[in-house]
């Protein structure tokens, strides 16, 4: 099998997504990164933070990726027969929607998210302004797709059916954010009983705790 | 000033020699670092703690540097103007002290200390075996440099002289080690109450527990 590298920092929510989907399919793998050290000042990489995959590069032998979601399906599926086998679903239905569950959280849960993390969490630390009218608009459309995740899964355990897939994986980094940085979106979490109970079972997962480790060597702070 | 960039893990005790020196004169830098994670083995990258300088590359403009001891005077005579200015000592008489006294690191202190960490907290690991008549040698130079440490350290509060420099900056990352993974050579300091109340002394400045910080994400490890 071709030698696998991820360039980029674990506090990237695109890069733990990717380290996360590699620890449960026990890939050897090298991760390198870049952290920037100022002098004097205290600066978090907050720039790291952004949804774009420009903080990322997936390298496979002669293949390179940008997007964490697609190299988390190329990941399971390259490795179909090593480490969690569940991650990719078993058979073409469930495939299917999991691949629905990762646009949904791309499309819909992962702008709302970033967006309030980036002012709600890194924009003080910045001393950035915050734009009011932007935080109340993401904060309505974070609540309508909790509302739409709350419901589904009081039907079944995990986003596409009864197991942890990668579409439960690609929410991660970004609500471990929002549960640990942005208490008055957790707080919309915590009010969701089905939502949080699926939080619950999938933040304890050990390779998630694992990145998280790895993300708390703060980069680029004093 | 040239940017400055350390390619190296902060485990190795050549890299956080030069980190401690990079942060003690408030120096801008990259830290580029890679990482090897294996899918399913616990594996401490002990290769990493050698004394060699293979795994650490530093960058200054044009000039590229591979020795931390060097490298530690070379940043303190660079930046002289900026961080902490007493590390190169004041005065030719000082400087040239602190220059006797990491040449005395490298060549006696450096090498059974270094050896000790390798068979006695890294090779039990890796299921290696240890070399006991090795490890007695080792044992027996360092009960007599530590002994000439204790005397010197009766005399004046840091090696070099009143002020913490370079000369005890060195020392930092292998005792480290000895003090938090070799109980039996911890036990060789704490008999010599002036070193440990140097140690004590040097082991709590911000600028190295920062290093240790960083030390504690375990690279390589599951």
């Amino acid at each position: 099998m071709a030698s696998v590298r991820v360039f980029g920092s674990p506090a990237s929510a695109e890069v733990a997504r990717v380290l996360t989907c590699l620890f449960e399919k026990e890939v050897d793998f090298q991760l390198i990164r870049i952290d920037t050290y100022k002098g004097k000042e205290r600066k978090p990489d907050y720039l790291k933070l952004q949804p774009s995959g420009e903080s990322l590069t997936y390298e496979d032998g002669k293949n390179t990726l940008v997007d964490s979601r697609a190299i988390c399906l190329h990941i399971a599926s390259s490795y179909n027969d090593q480490g969690n086998k569940d991650l990719l679903g078993n058979g073409t239905l469930e495939r299917a929607s999991i691949k629905q569950w990762l646009r949904t959280e791309s499309q819909i849960f992962d702008p709302p998210s970033s967006t309030l993390v980036f002012y709600l969490a890194f924009a003080p630390l910045e001393g950035l302004d915050i734009e009011e009218e932007e935080v109340k608009k993401r904060k309505n459309e974070l609540e309508k797709v909790l509302n739409i995740y709350d419901k589904r899964l009081d039907e079944v355990g995990f986003l596409a059916g009864d197991k942890f897939t990668l579409a439960d994986l690609a929410h991660l980094p970004n609500i471990h954010r929002l549960m640990t940085m942005v208490p008055e979106c957790a707080a919309m979490f915590k009010e969701r009983p089905n939502v949080m109970k699926w939080w619950e079972a999938i933040s304890r997962r050990p390779k998630w705790t694992r990145v998280v480790e790895l993300q708390k060597e703060a980069p680029a702070v004093a």
